[in-house]
C-alpha cells in the first residue's frame, strides 16, 4: 500500500499531541519567526510530501521544495550549495556551482532512491508545456539514509511518489515530522524527520525572510537550545535483531534547504548556506564521518531572477555589509527547524525495529529547569 | 533493435579504414605511449561499451571504466574529480571529494540517461556477493549531450545496457569512435566519440603509466598537434531540418577519465586531473559556457588502496616533487585520446541529421605540410 | 616601551584572579582534556608570545605556534586551511592547499601587521643553518583586527617582536588572555585574546590528542556552554569618543590553530578543521560578514611527516571511519579555548577606550543557575 | 643603484630590435586585438613598472596593475582568483573569494619580496586622502621566483620601488620584457618577463575588450602558435657555476592578470580566469609541480562596481550564455601575452649567470616553415 495523504492521517492524529518547539515554549535565538514559522513564509515557496509506507518494512518518501509557482526553467533562481560533510549523494551540485542557479524544484528522499527520484523529476519537467525543445536538465535531489526503519535495499521509490510530492506542493504546507522524505529518518537515536522554521528581519534591517526546511537523520550529543540532554537516551533494545541498533553515533545525514526573499546572488547564497551549518553544530552535531550534511540555498527575489536567452541580467543585489542579520537568521532557523523535526516526529516502527519519538514529557521539564524553555500553559 | 557487440560490427568494419592518430603519423607530445596506447595499459583497468542503436533516431550508449577486477567496494581506489566547466550532471562528486575514493566503476552515457544509469549500476552492485548488508553506494556517472544524433528526450537507456557495458568490460578493450557513450556524440562539428591513449614514463622517472579515456562531445577551433584546421569545416547542411545544426559552438561537453598506477592519494590525483584540461585546451577548446568538462582520476596502485573497516591505511605516496612527469603525461595522453576519438569515429546518421567523420584525407595532408604529421607508409 | 615578558607580568598577576573555564566549573563537552588542557598537549608543539604594549595606544603582539622542534622545512607536517568567512588576510593559503603541508611556524598578529610579520618570519627562517640555498618559503600568518585598543594604523609591529615570539616558543607555554596576538583583541564586546584547550581520546578510540589555540576577536550572541548571556552586556560608554564603540556586532575575526598527533593527511586535516567552526558557532557566532574566521590544522604524527627530496612518502594514515571522535574533540576544544580566552583576558585600556574583562562574578552564577557550571570550591 | 626609467633605457634600446609576436607575423588565434594589443586597451586600466637593477646580482622589480583611476577602496571592482597550481605566495586570496572584489591595485614582484611589497602598498594606500579611518585593507600581491638572475635572498625590494610602480602607472604603458616584475624572470629556459595582449569582440558579440598581462617565469615544452620548438634549446652553460642552471623543467611560475570591461560578477570572472590557464597550456606548460600559476581577473564595468556603505548594488551582469566569446578571447590573449613576453625580453646577465633572449632569428623561420608565422616584411 502506498500511503495516501489519508493513509498518513493516523500518525498525524498522534502528531497533534506533539507541539512544535516554539509552541512548547522553546524559543531558539532572538529573531522573530515569520507568520507560519516555516519555509513557506518565503513568498512563493511551496512544499509537497509523498509519504511511502508499505507493509512492515517500507518507510520512506519524497519531499519537494518548489522555489516559485512560475516556469522554473525560464525564470531561474540564483542558488548555491554548501557541503558540510560530503558523504552523501546530492545530485546536481556542479551545475549549480558553475551557473549559480536552479532550474528545477529540489527533491529530498532516501539514499538509494535518489537517482530514480531525479529521473522521475526530469521526466515530469520535460513533459511540461513549453519544454518540448529542452534536451538538458539539472535536477537537484538530496537524500539521507533511512535504512533502519525502511527496507532501503528494496528500493521502493516509484515515479508516482515523485509526481505526488510535486503535484501536491503547496504554499500552505507546514507539515513536519515523519512525513515525506522524513518518514523513515532517525536523529540522535530518536525519530527525526521533516522540520521547518523561519525568521523575519525587521524593516530597518531589510525586512527579509529566511526560511529553512530540514530532513534530519543525523546525530551527536543532542542539545536543545543549549541544553545537552545527556540523561535522555533512546532505548537501544528497540531493534528487532540483537546487535542491530538505530544509528546514534552521528552517522546519517542532514539535508537543509534555505529559501530567502532577500536579493542574493549565488556568492551571497553560498555565504548564507555556510551559516546554516552553525545551526546544525548547535544541536550537538560535529558532522560525523558518515554524515552527508548539505545546504541548498536559493533566493526568490525577482530582482535576481534570470531568464535564459537574454544577454544581460539586471540585478539588485544585497551588499556584503548587509548580510550579517541574514546569517543570524539562518543559523537560528536551521536550529529550530531541526528541533521541530524531533518534536513533531512520532514513534515509528519499521524494517529493523522501532524508533521512539523524542520523549517530550521528560525533555521539556529538563529544558525548563535550565531556563531553555519557558513554562507555558498548554 | 539494440545493437549487440555483433550489431556494432558493421561500423567497426568501416572503422578499420580509419587509423588512430599515431598510426597516421600524428605524434602528440614527446613521451612514449604504453603498449596499447590506451587506458587499459594501466594494469587492472577494464573498459566496456554498450552501444545503443535503435531505428533512425536512437544513437546512444554506455561506457564503463572498471578500476580493478577485485571488490571495488572493499578495495577502494583513491580518486579525485576536477571540474573544468560544471555545466553537466556528473553524479557522485561530493562523496569522492570528501572521502577521496571510488567505490564503484565509473559510467559514461548521454545526458538524460545519467540517473537511470546510476540506478542500474547501484542495482547491479548491490546484488553482488558480499554486498548484502550495504545500504549506501556512491555511483560516479558522467555524461555528454548526444541530443543531435540521438533522440535524447526518448530516453532510451535501460538497465540491461548498463549491465552489458559492465559485464563485457575487458582489460583488452581498446575500441574507439562511435561506440558506447560515444555513439551519438559530436566534437568540433565532426563525429566524436570514445578515444583513449596512454603514456609510460621511463623507469628513471618512476616507470608509471597514465591512461586516459575520453567521451568527446565539445568544440572550439579544432587544433590537432598545434595545427588549427580553420579550412576544414563540417558541412552544416547535414541537419534534417533547416535551421537545425549539429553543435559547433563548443557547447557540448567532454568527460575525461584518467587512470594511473602511480601511487597517488586524492590530492595528487586532483593535481593530475587538473592537467588533463590543458590537453583539452590544446585541441582548441576554451571550455565554452555550455560545455560540461570534467576529469575523474584514480590510482590503481596497491600502495594506496583502502579497505573499509581498518582504522589505518599504510600508504606509499608519491612526493609532490615527483609529479611533473605525470603532469606532462596526462596532458599529452588527453590530447591524443581526443584526437583518436575524432580519427576513429565514422560518419553517423541519426535523429536530427548526419554528422560527418573528420575527413582524414583532407586533414592529414594539412598536418603533414605543417610538420605535425610525419609522412608514413600506410 | 616594548613589553618584555617581565613587563607583561603585571596583568598576569591580575590574571591569577581569573580562572580558566574548567577551573571555574564550566565543563565544555564530554571528552577529557589533555594534562595541560592546551595545544601544547600535542607532543612537540610549542607556543610563544610577544606582547607589544607601548604608551597609551599600542596594544598588539604576535603569537607563534611551532609544530615541532625539528627542521620544519625538511620535516614538513601535513596541513590544511579551512575558511569559515574569508574576510581576512591569512597569508600562505594556496600553497598549503596545493602541497598539503606547512614549512614554517604559524604566526598570528594584528591585521595591518601581517605582512611585516611574514617578512620577518621569512628573514629569520632563511638565516637558520641549512637554509642557505633556499630561495622560496611559504609563511603562514593570520590576523584579527585589534584596531579598537590598538593604534593599528601606527603599524607598530617590528621584526624583533616576531623573533621574540619564535625564540621564546615553549612546549610548556599555556598562557592565555591579553597576550601576544591577543593583546588588543575584543570578543563579544568583552576583552578577548588567546585561549587554548585540548582533548585526549581514550586508547580504545585511538588515544590521540587534539589541541586548539584561538585568537578571539569576534562576536555574536555570547553563549557559554549553551547558556546565552543576554543579560550581561558590555558597557558601551567605555570608548573615549562619543559615537565610537568596541566592536560588538560580530565583526572582527577569529583565528583557530588546531594541532593533533593523529596521523592525518591534508584531506583529513581539512575535515577536522571544518569542525572547529562548529565550536565557534556554539559560542553564539554566525560568522558575521566582517569576520575573518579561519582554521589552520596540522598533524605532528611522524607517520605522515614529509621530507623534501625523497620520491615517496611512507605513511600511516587514519581511515575516514576513524575520524568522528576527532571531530567531536576539535569542536569541544575550540569552544573551550574561546571561553578560556574570555575568562582569562583582563580589562584593557588602549587607543580608543577601555574594554572590560568578562565579568565572571556575574557570569558564573548565571551559568550555575542554568546547570552549565558546577558549583565548585575555589 | 636603482634603475630609473632612464636606467632601464639601455635594454629598451636593445628591445627596439625585438618585435612583438604580432609584429613578427605570429598571429595567435582568430579574434582581433584591441588598438594597443595590451591590457590597457581595457579602458581605465593603468600599468606601472619599477625595474630594480643593482650591481651584478640584483635583477628584480615590481609591476602594478591599477583597475581604474578612481578611489579603488570606495569604487570596488568585482574580482576572482583562480589557482592553476598553488605553489606560490599570492596574497589576498581568501578575501577576494569571500567578498568577490578588489580594493587595492594588484602588484607583481619576486618571490621573497611579496610581503614587503604588500606592506608598502598598504602604507601608501592608507595615506591617501579619505583613507584616514580605514583600519583594514586587502592587498593582492603575486610573485614569481626570479632567483636565478636575481640575488633573491638579498631581498632588495624597498617601499620606494612599490611607490614608483604605482605612481608611474599609466593607461598608455605597453612596455614588455625584462622590466618591472619581469626583470629577472626566466621562461622555458629563455629570458621571460612581462607580456601583454588583448582581444576585442565585435559589437554583435558584445563589443567587450579582454586584456591580459603576464609575468612569465615558467616552462615546459616551448610551443608557439602550435609549433613545438624542440630544436631550439637554451644554452645550459650560461650559469656561473657548474651544476647550476636556469630553471627549465617548468618550475617557476606564471602570474596572469585579466581585465575586462564586460559586466561580469565574481562568478563569471572566475569562469573567465579559468580559461586563461588554457592559454598557458597551449604554450607547452603542464603546470609543473614547482610552478605557481595564478589568474587574477577583474571587471572595470561601471554596471558592476560596488560602493561600500550602500545596502544594495544595482547591477547589469552578463548572462552565462554570453560568456563563450570572452572565454575564447582570454585564452588567446593569454597565449599571445606569454609569447610577447618571450619575444620582447632581451638577454640578461645577473646573479647566477646569463639567460639568453629567445633567438628570434632561429625561431621565426621555424614558425614560418610550419605556417605559424606569416612571412612579413620587417
Amino acid at each position: 500500500m502506498i500511503a495516501s495523504a489519508a493513509g498518513a492521517a493516523e500518525p498525524q492524529a498522534d502528531t497533534a499531541e506533539r507541539p512544535r518547539a516554539r509552541e512548547a515554549g522553546v524559543i531558539i535565538g532572538t529573531l522573530p519567526p515569520g507568520p507560519r514559522n516555516a519555509i513557506v513564509d518565503v513568498s512563493g515557496v511551496a512544499v509537497g510530501h509523498a509519504t511511502v509506507v508499505e507493509g512492515d518494512a517500507i518507510r520512506t518518501g519524497v519531499t519537494a521544495i518548489v522555489p516559485h509557482p512560475g516556469d522554473l526553467y525560464r525564470e531561474r533562481v540564483p542558488a548555491a550549495i554548501v557541503v558540510g560533510n560530503g558523504y552523501g549523494k546530492l545530485l546536481g551540485v556542479t551545475q549549480v556551482e558553475e551557473l549559480g542557479e536552479l532550474e528545477t524544484p529540489i527533491l529530498l528522499t532516501g539514499t538509494l532512491g535518489v537517482w530514480r527520484a531525479a529521473d522521475a523529476l526530469v521526466e515530469r519537467q520535460l513533459a511540461l508545456p513549453g519544454m518540448e525543445q529542452v534536451r538538458s536538465l539539472n535536477p537537484v535531489v538530496g537524500e539521507t539514509n533511512d535504512g533502519f526503519l525502511n527496507d532501503i535495499r528494496a528500493r521502493p521509490l516509484r515515479p508516482e511518489h515523485v509526481r505526488r510530492a510535486l503535484d501536491t506542493a503547496s504554499a500552505d504546507n507546514v507539515d513536519e515530522g515523519a512525513i515525506g522524505a522524513g518518514t523513515g529518518t532517525v536523529a540522535f537515536g530518536w525519530k527525526g524527520g521533516i522540520g521547518t522554521s523561519s525568521r523575519r528581519l525587521d524593516p530597518a534591517r531589510g525586512g527579509h525572510t529566511v526560511g529553512v526546511l530540514v530532513q534530519s537523520n543525523y546525530g551527536g550529543r543532542l542539545t536543545i537550545d543549549g541544553v545537552a540532554l545527556d540523561g535522555v537516551r533512546p532505548d537501544r533494545t528497540s531493534a528487532r535483531n540483537a546487535g542491530d541498533a538505530p544509528p546514534a553515533t552521528g552517522d546519517g545525514s542532514i539535508m537543509i534547504v534555505v529559501a530567502t526573499d532577500a536579493p542574493l546572488d549565488d556568492r551571497l547564497l553560498r555565504r548564507l548556506a555556510t551559516r546554516a551549518l552553525l545551526g546544525v553544530g548547535r544541536t550537538g552535531s560535529s558532522m560525523s564521518n558518515g554524515s552527508g550534511d548539505y545546504v541548498i540555498a536559493f533566493s526568490t527575489a525577482r530582482e535576481v531572477r534570470r531568464t535564459p536567452g537574454s544577454d544581460r541580467h539586471a540585478q539588485q543585489v544585497l551588499a556584503n555589509d548587509a548580510m550579517t542579520p541574514l546569517f543570524d537568521a539562518v543559523a537560528e532557523a536551521t536550529e529550530e527547524a531541526i528541533v521541530n523535526s524531533l518534536f513533531r516526529a512520532e514513534t515509528t516502527s519499521g524494517h529493523r525495529g522501532t524508533v521512539q519519538a523524542l520523549p517530550l514529557a521528560r525533555v521539556l521539564p529538563l529544558l525548563r529547569r535550565q531556563g531553555a524553555a519557558e513554562t507555558i500553559a498548554r
